[in-house]
Order: C-alpha cells, then structure tokens, then sequence
C-alpha cells in the first residue's frame, strides 16, 4: 500500500466502531429520500445518492472482501460493471452518465448488500494488515457522503417545486471580525506529517519556501458578494481569468449558483440567504475575480497550510448546508474558529499538482489521486457536507475551475 | 371545436364507461413499475412513466374542468408548469429534458391527483356539447398510453442488467403467406368519413387520383431483414437515402434497435428473435433502404388507406410486444389478418403535410396535430403497443425518419 | 440514362454553343474574385467558389471524357478526391467541410484544368448518344453557378467590413398590383412534359386532383415582411410550426437573413432595402408562419405548376440580386410577368418526394436527385441567381426548412 | 509599463535594427504564401497567415502610434476591429474562428499598412521612454511568428494533396549520448534576474526550494516514441491522466499529430521521419503517459531552469522544421548543446500559474499573460519555430495539455 498511511495508533476496536459510524451515517443521508430521489442524476458530474452508497459498497467488496476474504462470493456477479466508477485497472463499466438509468437495483436492493456486506466484513476489522485499506475505504465513503449531499442538492434543484429533503433548522449567523494571520516567510513544512491515515496525494511531506503574507481570518461573505455584484463584477471583462470570462458570457453566470433574488436553494428548499454567511457555490474563476476586484488574492495551498496547522479544532463559525451538518454525534472534525474547516472549501491558486517525490499507491487504488492531476486546482479546509472526523491541515480537494456544485467559497490573501 | 370530428352514436353511458376504462389502463400500465422506474427519462425524445399519466391529467384538469366545471380548483397550482407538454398557448413549461428529474410530486400524489380528477370529471361526462373534447381527451390519453409502453422500454433498456416489467408469455408465430393487394388506380376517397372521432389532421376527407398499384399483403420480417443484413445492407451506401447515410454512419447502425445476436430487448427482458414475426425498431431511413435492396418500395398513405379501407376488424398476426398485448378486456380494434392494424406502424413514403382545406382545431387544442408538419413521415396501422380501439384506416401517425423507438415496421408496395 | 430526358431537336452546333456559353459564364463568375475569395467556406451547407468551378470540371471529366473519350487521361490523378462531391459511386471524398482548406490547387490551376478539359470535350460534343449527358453535364454546371453566387454572398457576409464583388446598379422596382389566379380544381397533368431537358426529379409526367384554390399574381414584398416584423410575427408562438418555433429561439432568429435596420447584404455590399421588391432570404419556417399570421397558406408544387404553364416568357419584375442579372447574354429563361422565374425561389408546402413511378437515373449520376428525398420542401420558380434559360415549370428545387441562404421568398395562396 | 523589462544596455541604433530584421522576417515568412494559403485557418486554436502580420502590426499601430505618436491618424478605422485579438480594454473584436473569412483586406493591403507603420514608427524608435513598449511588440511580434508557423503547417496539412510551402533541404540528424544533469537540490533563484527584455510572467524572480533530481542531457526521440507505440502505450488506460485517456479514446489518438507510417508532415510536405531527431507534436497527456511508461517524469518548471541556467548559446542538436530553422540572418539565440533551446519546446509538470508578487503589466497590455493563468502547463526552451534571439532560460511558454499543433517535445527527469 504505497502512498497510503495509515493510523498505527487506533485500535482494532475504535476501526470497527468507526466502520459502524461511517456506514450508518451513509445509510441516514438516503434516509429522507424517496426511490425517485435516490436515482436522479441532473448533470455528468453528479451521480445518483444510490449510486453512491452503491459504489462505495463496491469497493468494500471488491478490494477488501474479493481479495482478501477467502471464499467470498459476489452478492450479484453483475454489479461491478455497473457500480465501479473510474477504476480502469478493475475493468469496463457503465458510462457515467448512464448512472441515471438504474432503476433497478432499487434502493431496498442496495441496503439489503449493505448489510451483507457489512456481516462479512467484521473478521476483516480486526486484521492488522489490511488497516491501512480500510482507512482508506472509510475516507472513500466519507468523500461520497459529501458527493451525495451535493449531488441531490443539484438534483432536487432541477425541480421547479423547489422540493426539500430535510426540514429546516434555523441558526444564528453572526458576523465573524475583519483580521489577517500574517506569515513572515521562510520554509515550510507542507504535507502530511502527524500519525493518522491520508491520501497519497497528500504526501510525501516537503518542505517550501514563502515569501511573507498573510491569510484573512474570515471568510468572504454573502454581503460582499452581493457588493461585487452591485459594482459590475460579472460584467466587468479586465477582472476575469479569460477561460473564466468566456465561461462567464456563455453560460450567462451572475451570481453563484442557487441564488434567486435574496433566497438560495438548501436541502430544505428555497431559504433566505443571511448576508454574513460565507458566500458558497461559486467557482474557481468567480473566486479569483472577486480577489481581483478587491485587490487581494488567492492563497497558495502552502500559504493556507502553513496558517492552518495549530488552527485545528473548534467549531465552524457558519453553517451554509441550512443548518444540519453532518454527523453530529460523531467526534468534532479539525475546525478553526475562523472557519477554515466546515464552512466551505476554499479555493486556493495552486494547481493540483504532484507533490515531490510523490508515487500513487500501488494497484487499482492506485487510481485514487494521481491521475487527476490535470487541469484542476486546490482546495483547502472543508464543508458543512464533509464528515467529521475526514479534515485536516494536509488535505487536498480539487476541482476544474468552472465547477461550483461543491460548498465552495473563498478566503483572500496578501503579499506582505 | 373546429376540426375534432365527434361520435354521435356513442350514448352518454357509454362513454362513461370509456373513460373508465382508459383511465384505469394507465393505472395498470405504470403497475409494474416501481418510483425509480417511473421516473426514467432515457432521451429528450421520450418521457418519463410518471410524466405520462400526469400529463394527461392536466389535460382533463385544463381543458375540461378548468374550463368547463364551474367553481373547480387546480389539485395544484403549480403543477400545470412541470405537466404541460406542448401547448405553447397554455403559458410557460419546463424544458422537455428535465421531466426525469421530477422525483417529486411521487408517484403516488399522481395517483391521488388522478382519482380526484375522475370524480371532478363524472358530471362533465354526461354534457353532450363536451362530448367532442371528451372524446379528444381519451384518444390523447391513449396516445400516451402507447408512448408510456415505448419510452419505458427504451428506458429499461438503457440499464445493463436487463431488467424486465412483464412476465413473458409465449406466444406462436405462424408464418405468414406472401401475397400482393392489387388496386387498378384512379380515384380514391381518403381521410376520415365515417361517424366516430377523429383527429383533426385525418381530415377534410378528400379524393386523390392514385395510379395502378400492389400492396404487400404481409409485413416484413425479422428473417427477411436478417437476409438484409447479411446481404450488406447497412454497409452499401447506395441504398440509402443521403440523410440516412449520414445516419447510419455517426450512429453506427448495423441493425434494428434492440438487437443482439438472435436476441431483442422487450418489456419481458432479452428475448429470442422470432423469424417470422414483423420487424419492429426501424427507422424510415432502414424501411427505405430495405425497399430499394428488395427492388420494390414504400406505399404513400393514400395507397395504404385505400387497401385498408375495408380490411379492418380480425386480429393481428403476430405480437412484437413480447406477449403483452394492449388492453385485452376492451373491444378489438379494427385489425386485418394481414397485420395491417395491431402488430406495427408502418412507414410510408408521404411526408407528414396537411389535406386540402385542412384546418386545425381553435384554441389551445389546436396545437395538437398542424403544428408538427414538417420533416415527419406518415405511419399507418397501429402497433401492438396501441390501445385497442384507438385505430383506423384515416389515422395517421407521424415521426422523424430517423426515429425508431416506436414499434415500426414496414410493408412493401410496388407499381402495376 | 433512365431517368433523364434529352432534347431532341437541339442541333450538335447548338450544343456547343451552350457548352461554350455556360462554361464562359462559370469563369466570368468567379472573375472578381480573388484568390483568397475564392477559398472562402463559410459553413458546412456552402462551397469555395473556387471548389464550385472545379467541381463541375470533374463533373465532365469523370462521367464524359473519363467514361466516354478513349485514351484519355486525367489532367491530375488526386484531385477526383477533392472535387467530388457527394457520389458515394465515385469512391471517397474529402468531408465537405474542409473544401475551404484546399488553397492549393490555386485558381489559376482550376482555370487551365477547365480549359484542358473543354478542349478535350470538343469531339464529344458532337456524339448524339452523349447528349442526354452533356445536357446534364450542362444543368449541373448552372445550378452550381447558382450556388457559387449564393455560397459566395454568404461568405462575404461574414466580414465585418462588407465588401462587394459587384458595382452597384440601381434599378427601379415598381409595385405590383394584388390580384389572384383562380384555378377551379379538377385533374391537372403535372412533371416535365415537353421536350427539353429536365432532371430525373422532375418525371413521370402523371395527373393530380386540384381541389378549387386561387394563387397570388405577385411576391410577398418587404414591405410586408416588415408588418410582419412590426405585428410580432417573431415572437408569437402560435404562428410557427413547431421546429420552426424551436429554430427561431435557438439561433434568435428576429428578420430574414441579411438584413439589418433599413439595409441589406447584396453582391455590391451593403445596400438599402427597397419596400416593393420581394423579400428573399427567408426559411420555409418563415414563409408558413408569415402564411399563418396572414390568414392564408403556401400553395402545394402542384398548384404552383397548374398556373405556371403557360406563363412563361417574360421578365422577372423585380432583382433582389442588387441589379447583377445572371447571364444577360443569354437568352431569357421562362419568366412570368408576375414574377414567377427570375426573382425569388418560392416555398411550397409539398414535401420533396418521388413522383409515381419515378426512378432514378442509372449510374453514378442517379445519385443526383433521389437521394435527397427525406426532409425538404419543393420551391418552384427561379430566382435572379438562377442562369437564364435553366429554369421551367415542372423545375424541382429542394432545401431544408431551415435554410435561408439561397434567395428564397414566397407567393401565398387560398383554398377556394 | 509595471511587470515589463527593458533592456537598459541596447543603444537606440541597435532597437532600430532590431526592428527592421523582425519586421523583415514577418515579410519573409509569408513570401511563399499565396492569397488563398494566406486566409487558411484549420481550426479555432489556429490563425491566417495574413491576419498574424496584420495583428502585430495593429499592436504597433495601437499602443505605439496611436497613443504616443502626435497627430497619427490610423490607416483604416476599421481594421482595428478585425485585427485585434484578445484584448478586452481595447473593445470589441470579432470572433475567433472568423478570422478565416476576412479575404479583405488583401495580403498585398496588409503589407501596405505594414510600410506606412513602419514608416512611422521611425521617430519612436529613438525614444527612451518608450523602449520596454517597444522591446514588447518586437517579442510579441516574434511570438506570432512562430504561430504563423505552426498554424499554417496545421492548415496545409488539412489539404489531402500534401503541399509545401518550403522546399525541404536535408540536414544530418547525429544520435545524442544517453546522460544526466544532477542537481542536489536546495534553494534556487528563478525567473528573469539579467538586464534585456523580459515577459511579465517570468517575473518576479523569487527562490524557490528543490529536491535533489536529475535532467536528462537529451530529448526524447521519435525511435524511443515508436517503442512507447509498439508496447500498446496508447491503449493501456493506466500509463495515462483521466482527463488523457479520454482525450485518447475521443481523438483515437494513436501516434503524434502529423505522423503517418514512416514520416510526417512538414512544412516542406510529407518527409520521412529521422529515427533519432526528437519527437515532437505531441500533447501534455501523451508527454506525461511517455514518462510513466518510462518509469520517469516530467520536470518542474524550477527543475528545468536550474540546469539550464549557464548552458545557454549553442546551437540545436536537430532540426524538426525539416532543414528551414528560423531567421538565420539573426544572432544565435541561446541554445545548448543538449537541446535546451531550438529543437523542440519542453513540457514540465508545472501548471502555469503566477509567481510569488506576480503583477500584471498596466493598461491593455497587462492582458498579455496573466489572464492565461488557468488550466495551462508550462513549457521550457525553444523550437526550431521560434525566432533566434527570442529565449531564455526564464521564457514561460505555456498550452493546455491536449493541445500539440507546437513543435512541442519532452525531455526526462528523474527524483535522487
């Protein structure tokens, strides 16, 4: 297991608990969703919230009981072709976008796997050896939680009913102080350096060198993004990225996404937007613009990293998920009082790159990371949609930089 | 009500027996579907289960109980918006490709919304000046009955598993004896002119001077487009009209859809091929390019409506449905031994245009045939998908040349 | 040649005359033309007009001097794949939207092969059994020229600064009074019945039943475009057929094409619009929903062809080609002094189809016109593009019902 | 002109010169280009020939004569919206891929302004203050040398018959010996730090921190890419990116642009391909999946320029342009022994993203890079389409990863 790092230090006891908790918590996300809900797919990006506790049992079955539990038989010989999702190295597969169209298994169906899953896996728990594996299979089902709450918000979205799966719970919202955490340079050490498990893209830890800066202590907010709206942000071509501009006219963007007048659209349906929230839903060229046109700038990933370790720990200072964040009994993930874990992830200007020396793990995990190195940029921190207990200071997310059905928002730098 | 021709012959009793039954097979259509089936949107040319039975209850709630029931109220007043197809005169709709994505109202508020609008409507029923829109409104809902039982197996299809709605039911297939329909030409009577409803663009009734032809008294067959194939069919560009070349060539069409070696896909499952049942899932495109392979050629709607006139009432040869036939209970639609009605549509060579004098219905219902005059080819017949008593020698159905999720097939005709 | 139909009475001297004429005339074209104009491919419906003149010279050096000259050798091996243009029989091509790639040959390369070509045609001009062929070769020649003009004005139009390839030449444009041809019904013989050439599409001459019905004695102008305009033609859904309606959003159609404010585009650049002259450079779409918002309707090609016999021979009344005739030297084509041939194309509501019993021409050159039969509409008539003495009443031209860049207009017509 | 430099050290006489010896060659480039090969624009990434020395001449026109040249008045009011790029501040333009269409002006126009600019640009030459704007437009004028190159190499080769612009002069191709620059890492000072002409990008030049690594002494060459072909490296999913491999199987890519069995297209046609001359026309994707293959990477940007710092000015070790390098007349521009400069240009896994305390140049020329910085890798070197004296180590030359009409190339590096 190349690449991966595992957590020496849990025991057998605390993995199988958190096995329990990560797999229920999958379970209670699908919870208030119909066998409609649960099979929509509104765009090729996202996937159905069946589909994803589909997949993420595929891979318990297929890298942890296929191949390392002796004997085991496939619940269904047909579904791996239908439930893997990028892995070349583990065969053909449905084409993405096809994820729609699976009616059938249904939804009973898929937690009826589940739970034989789950039976079977319990001896595999308590293996030494394949720690490492789980870990990294609980952080894959944690990520997908993200993806299914994101995913049928867009979905329920598409619906001009503008339908909600949960209730809504209101929460106080208050103004987080103007600050900045000045750095005065010099090297840094970047990447995964504590015990605890982490991607391999996360490592090998190296070392950086600043220049000094300095990172805001708060989000940028719903208010603000309303004043770069009022200037002629979106009309405005000299503060735009050109591939964001030309995303900007083709696809008449003026507002992040899920905005209507002083409403966005929750997983409690349409709700009043509070102006000190942190602005959520937009993208990288929409980020960076915005930085433009207050003089500012993006964060590197270095520059984030660096203030954010010893940040870790408290509460997130918003809620932009509408006020049901994810899996409350769970122990509280890193998070900053100045929100930078479990607001919204923040864009930062480094490309999503190889780290030096970095090697994919072996084999078809050894897809998880690497080979979307490409095109994309880095986010740092973490959402009201992302599990507790799944952040940390090291943790790369990355997307293209038009995407924005994430809770994506953004902190700004300086040069100092 | 320009242009609906109406049954003066039907008592008011009758008629509510009608609409009972009609509305009580689409209820027994979606039976075997689950929410998730119900929901599935495989192409923009196709719509959702649910959408169906929903959409044709707007219609009775729109133009029968809005417009005629004093003191109705919508059921919903935003469901118009999502249920509406077409009727550009009815105000706003959403965009045909997002009716997958309509997890909510369920399937069962549609179910709810239907009874509701049974008993709103039981007065309605015994009103003779409503009696024309009535009978319109059960010949739509017929109509989409046949597009629910098409659009669902395209759907299915999609899925990789297989999936199937029906039991299947083996029937025979007898092979059917060649012949040839002489007719010595000249003037013929054509389009509707009997007592009974009809659709608007089945008429004026009118004369045409047809010269001396032959119509096959048979369909062609799976062997015989299997000879086809074989022969070179899909790989000789000469065959083909220019259009479907191109077609053929970007889609990569070797066969009719739902093939697989000597399997087809039905709403049973994959099936084996019967040879001499008619082919079925052909475009106008292959139908043409199959006519000029066998030196013969396509009929024009006249040349079949005059053979027909006079052939209708016996049952269809065969059964493309897998089985499953339409509404058994109900009366037999008109029918001829040689598969003219009841087993496929078949295609014609005549370009989907209007009759001499034609004029469409007034109001909104106008909308509903005149509008779609250009670039469609008329079919005649009526597909085992088609609800019994629904067909005539006058209908004229219509699709683009290169569709072919219809139960469409062909029937050769030559000169004399 | 099954399928074509010859002159007899036409002289061999007279033949090479016409050769001679509409070879010239080819040349005289593209005389204003540079290099870097004669290139120019605008979208994938047009041609280079360099590729025009070229492709007609493989057009006689492929089906006569190839087939029917012994010992005769191609001027250049290669070009018959970059000249050919749709004859699957001939073997492959380049796509067609790359014929504006092909800089080299250069022009003057295209000119010598054309006279290689003419001086090796000479002997066959005089062979009788040929003269099907090269009357073909002839007509073939002029409806390129036909499209060369019109590809070439669309070209031009692209540039933002408007150029002209021809000086203007101001001509009077007189109102035409309103006035009606009665027809009253009955069998009527229509398809090429006289000697002369004519294509394949245009026969068998065969009898159609008219009902009673009345045709404009003159072209809709722009004037009454314009009310059109000015009435919301554009944006009234329920005047549009239904691709048309979809067309019109898509591509934000608001005015034929060519026009902006009080000018439009011609050959000599931007000119102003004369109210009285026909308006041109409109879609089917176009032309059935103007019929709609005027109470009336498009005649069928049957129709239009009853009136049409006998009204040949006179002037064209009006010149939306901006006072540059084609062919002056000619002699007149057939031209009604209701400007029936010589001004605009007009759209009739009958779908391009095949007459009873036609067939097409045997060989390659049968490709020429079946093939095209799915999806058009007939215009009859001729337009100011058209070469004199090209057109007659029984002419077959065929486009999409989107199309708009030949100079297309419309005649209305009533029932009666 | 904030985020230009100057080069304080040329006298105004050798500005002067070096005006005239780049506008020359401008000239040169398209002498062999007729009007039609001139206008030839294959695709959107790619220009005319005509409308690259129109554009740079509009860059002088417009940030030199217009706006520092008392009295200027421009040669055509009308071409600035035709000639203009991407430079949103200076207004609308037309769309990119019309550029195709502008047959007027005529090359011979073009060259007219070129001498009126000239002309007038004389006095500027001799001002001080004006030497960065017009050290700028000598590069960037070099810049759309070296497109015109490759875009029209890219249009020729669209034509089936293979045409040259250039007569093809055989060069002798010497094997490069296998070897490694080490570097044992730590900090190194990057970007622009000499006195002369530099980008904004390369700037400003900061530290940055390095692992110990080695860069191969050579490129990687066409032999060693038809072993990576012959290995099934184009069908094996893992060797590549995600986004790669389904720019892979979309393109059916199997080989580098321009190849086919044993040579490829040049500017002086089709030539066989020299086993040991590097390879080049190929993508990032194909770059990075040739290093997996391999076993090794890409450099970093850092990397690159470590070692190429010192090995600057010799000449290239081969010739890719097939015998026809750039501009000879001109002094070498820097060029190693190893290929560094003027083979091919080099990939390395840096996204082109800004350097610490990166600000843009002021005004509309600041729009030159800066406004790229999303999505792109950057490359390193020269290629034998590059003017001489136009690179440096600091040059940041940069593409999307699918694109490879550039000669570009790669050269290996490994971790110690």
């Amino acid at each position: 297991m190349g690449g991966l790092h595992a957590s020496q230090h849990v025991t057998a006891g605390a993995l199988a608990d958190n096995y329990a908790r990560v797999r229920a918590l999958s379970e209670a996300l699908v919870e208030p969703l119909s066998e409609a809900d649960a099979i929509l797919q509104s765009m090729e990006d996202a996937s159905p919230a069946k589909w994803h506790i589909a997949h993420v049992t595929w891979f318990w079955e297929t890298f942890l009981l296929r191949d390392h539990l002796q004997g085991y038989r496939l619940f269904d010989e047909d579904w791996p072709f239908v439930f893997n999702s990028y892995y070349e190295a583990e065969g053909e597969r449905i084409a993405r976008f096809s994820r729609g169209m699976l009616s059938r298994p249904t939804l009973t169906d898929i937690l009826e796997w589940r739970a034989h899953v789950d039976e079977a896996m319990q001896p595999l728990l308590e293996r030494e050896e394949l720690r490492p594996l789980i870990e990294l299979g609980l952080a894959h089902e944690q990520q997908h939680q993200e993806l299914l709450l994101t995913d049928i918000k867009h979905a329920l979205f598409q619906n001009p009913l503008g339908p909600a799966m949960w209730e809504h719970a209101v929460r106080e919202v208050a103004a987080q102080p103007d600050g900045w955490h000045s750095h005065p340079g010099g090297v840094a050490r970047i990447g995964h350096q504590e015990p605890g498990f982490a991607f391999d893209n996360e490592g090998p830890a190296h070392r950086v060198l600043l220049e000094p800066f300095a990172l805001s202590s708060r989000l940028v907010t719903n208010a603000e993004w309303a004043e770069f709206i009022a200037d002629g942000g979106y009309d405005e071509a000299t503060l735009w990225l050109s591939d964001g501009w030309a995303w900007v006219r083709e696809n008449n963007i003026s507002a992040p996404s899920y905005w209507r007048e002083d409403e966005h659209f929750t997983h409690t349906g349409w709700q009043e937007r509070h102006p000190q929230a942190p602005v959520t839903h937009i993208s990288y060229f929409e980020a960076d613009a915005f930085a433009t046109w207050a003089g500012l700038r993006l964060p590197t990933e270095f520059e984030w990293e660096a203030i954010a370790r010893g940040q870790e720990g408290e509460a997130p200072a918003h809620d932009p998920c509408g006020g049901n964040q994810m899996d409350e009994a769970a122990p509280p993930q890193p998070t900053g009082s100045d929100g930078l874990f479990g607001d919204c992830w923040q864009f930062t200007r480094s490309g999503y790159l190889p780290y030096p020396r970095f090697q994919p793990a072996e084999g078809a995990v050894g897809e998880y990371n690497g080979k979307f190195m490409s095109g994309q940029f880095v986010l740092k921190g973490a959402s009201c949609a992302t599990a507790r207990g799944h952040s940390r200071a090291s943790y790369r997310n990355f997307f293209y930089p038009h995407q924005r059905w994430q809770f994506t928002g953004l902190r700004l730098a300086k040069d100092q």
